[in-house]
Order: C-alpha cells, then sequence, then structure tokens
C-alpha cells in the first residue's frame, strides 16, 4: 500500500519486511483487540528495532490495521478455499462444517473468527476498515453463493431457492457461531447454527 | 456486588452513584470498548469528580466489567423481556425479528449486541466475564426454549423438533446478524439469518 514509498533496490527485503510487520500485527491485534495492541507490542513481535520502520511502511495504525484485515482475510478464506471452492452440494457443505468446527476445536475454541473480531472491534471507530471488512465478507459470501447458485443450476436445488438470501444467511450464522463459540468455549452453538442453515437449505433440495 | 462495604446510612445515595457509574461506564465502553474505556472517561461520563469514588463501589476494572455486563444483559434481555416471555407462536417469532430488526435501525445499524461485542473482547482475556456473559446468554436462550417447547407441548411443533439445539441456533444466529448489522451497515444479513431459522423451525410446524 506504501510500497510507492520504498525503493526499488529495497522492494525484496522491504517487502518481507513488512509482511513479518503485519503478521506479527495480525497475531498481537488477534489476541489483544486492535485498541490493546501498542506500536511497542508490534515492534517486539515482529522483531523490528526502531519505531521508524514500522512508520516508514504504515503512517499510522489505521493503514497498519488495513493491511492487517486483508492479510487475516486471505488466511480466512485461504484456509477455507479448497472447501469454498467446490461448496455445491451437500456433503461439501457438510465437509466445509465440520473443517470450520475441526479449526475451532483445533485452538481450544479460542478467539473467534479473525475477521469477525476485528468486525466488532472496528465497525463503528474506523469506516476505511469497515469497508475493508465489508470487501472481505463480500468475497466470502461471493464464494458462498457461487456454490449454491451451482446447485440450483444443475436442478438440485428448487427455484424458489435463493442463493443470495441463503449464502448471507449461512455466512451470518457463521459469524454468530464462531463468537458464540469463543464465548462458550464450546462448539455446540457453532455446530446448532450450522446445522439449522444446511436443513433450512435442504429444504430446496429437489430429489 | 460491593455493596458489602458500604454503610447502611449511604445505601440509598450509594447506590444510585454506583448505578450512574455502571450505566456510564457500559455507554463509554459500548462506542470504544472496553480496552478503550479510561478511569478518566468513565468519572468524565458518570460526573464523578475523584477516582476513590469509583474505586470505592469497584476495587478494579474487572469489577466494573462484570457490573457492566449484568447491566446490559438485564437491559437487552428487558427490552426483549415482553416478546420473550411469548415467544410461543410464529407470529411471535416474527413480532421478535421485526423489533429486533426495528431496534437496530432506530440506532442506524451501529454498535452491534451490546453483549456480543463485549463477548468478542472479553471471552479470552477475562475469564470472570466470560462466566459471566455466558450466564447472561444461558438466560436468553431459556427463554427463546420456553416458548418453543410451549409450542411442541401444544403440539404446534413435531416430536422431532429440538427446542434445545433450536433455541441456541436461533440466539445465535441472532449474534451473528447483529455483528453483520453493525459490519454492513444494514439489516438484510440479520433479516437473512432471522427469516432461515424461522423458516427452518417452522418445518417442524403440525398442521
Amino acid at each position: 500500500m506504501n510500497s510507492s514509498t520504498e525503493t526499488r533496490r529495497l522492494t525484496a527485503k522491504g517487502r518481507a519486511t513488512r509482511d513479518r510487520i503485519v503478521a506479527a500485527a495480525a497475531a498481537v491485534m488477534y489476541d489483544q483487540g486492535v485498541a490493546g495492541t501498542s506500536t511497542e507490542d508490534v515492534l517486539t513481535a515482529a522483531q523490528v528495532s526502531s519505531p521508524s520502520q514500522l512508520y516508514h511502511y504504515f503512517g499510522d495504525k489505521k493503514s497498519l490495521v488495513q493491511a492487517v484485515i486483508e492479510y487475516q482475510t486471505e488466511r480466512v478464506l485461504g484456509f477455507q478455499r479448497p472447501l469454498l471452492r467446490r461448496l455445491d452440494s451437500f456433503e461439501a457443505l457438510e465437509a466445509w462444517r465440520d473443517a470450520v468446527v475441526q479449526a475451532q476445536h483445533a485452538r481450544g475454541c479460542r478467539g473467534g473468527c479473525p475477521i469477525g473480531s476485528l468486525a466488532s472491534e472496528l465497525s463503528d471507530a474506523d469506516p476505511q476498515a469497515r469497508t475493508k471488512l465489508a470487501e472481505g465478507y463480500a468475497q466470502w459470501e461471493g464464494a458462498i453463493r457461487d456454490g449454491l447458485a451451482s446447485m440450483q443450476e444443475r436442478g438440485e436445488l428448487d427455484e424458489e431457492a435463493d442463493a443470495g438470501d441463503l449464502s448471507l444467511a449461512l455466512l451470518t450464522a457463521l459469524q454468530g457461531g464462531l463468537l458464540m463459540t469463543q464465548m462458550r468455549r464450546d462448539t455446540l452453538a457453532l455446530e446448532a447454527v450450522l446445522n439449522a442453515m444446511i436443513d433450512r437449505i435442504r429444504c430446496h433440495a429437489v430429489g
């Protein structure tokens, strides 16, 4: 984003440093929240000695937060991408549900959704962050919608199914489920809401 | 909570001051997050001049946060209570959905769920807060479950309906919908997920 300020000679090394700062900032902000993360925290986590290096890549905390949102969106969607790319059958929806539930168990049901946590904290306070988060959610929703639309095109869902509404509802249910997992320290609410949504979609199954 | 430290003579006045501090802290924390709220912010908002007054009622920030969680739980459930008390028909479920959606519009789709926002920020960092939040959610879920169980007892839902699973899923869907409302600044996701869940419950309707 601020790469125009870097010289061509520094590009490769600079990019690596920038990436290291973003990954470190994302991890600290995930643990402590954005408001609870100081410049010092980011420098320590990224093993960067001087604040000027941070300011070189990110003029202010808001531009670092923008990069963290991009990073977390790519990480979450990257993890789900193999499943999202072919989310076009009930077996695939169930496999995606299982993978999401399993991922929560793997981290002790802590942390919630890396994107949802940022959305909860930043949506009101930082309009640019909100816009960036909305872009990430739109990608996510689009991937789910594509799968449902494919099922409908193949005649596996009836004509009454609204792929747009159902994909938005499924993503929204997932967000609620991840928040409740974090609060409850178990995946019962996540499983209940994803099962209910998959059952809801199944009401449109043909044959 | 700390009322045992107050003298009997001060009870009425003390209670009023304590309540004013909690309400003010809740409002500031709702706007700025818990981490983004300083003692000074709370004193200013509550129009309390001395930090010692704050410490008199709340030994530390965590005990103030406990009181804020209780306050927000009572406020959210209080607002919904007339509807939650008789959430035992599809008409009542739809009226509850409409009231929730309308409440979001009334505040410009900002802020998200007062309890959910606290859950997102505090669940990992503050175990006591997480316990208190879980108690609030359990009350909320119980009220929804009672209504569905009544419908089932009256034979309006079939025997396959699991009132426990469905109430947990509905509350979880609501949490996702409130987060998405805050992020999107519209209620489309909230409406989509609540409609999908009510439709899901309707699959169990008898007659």
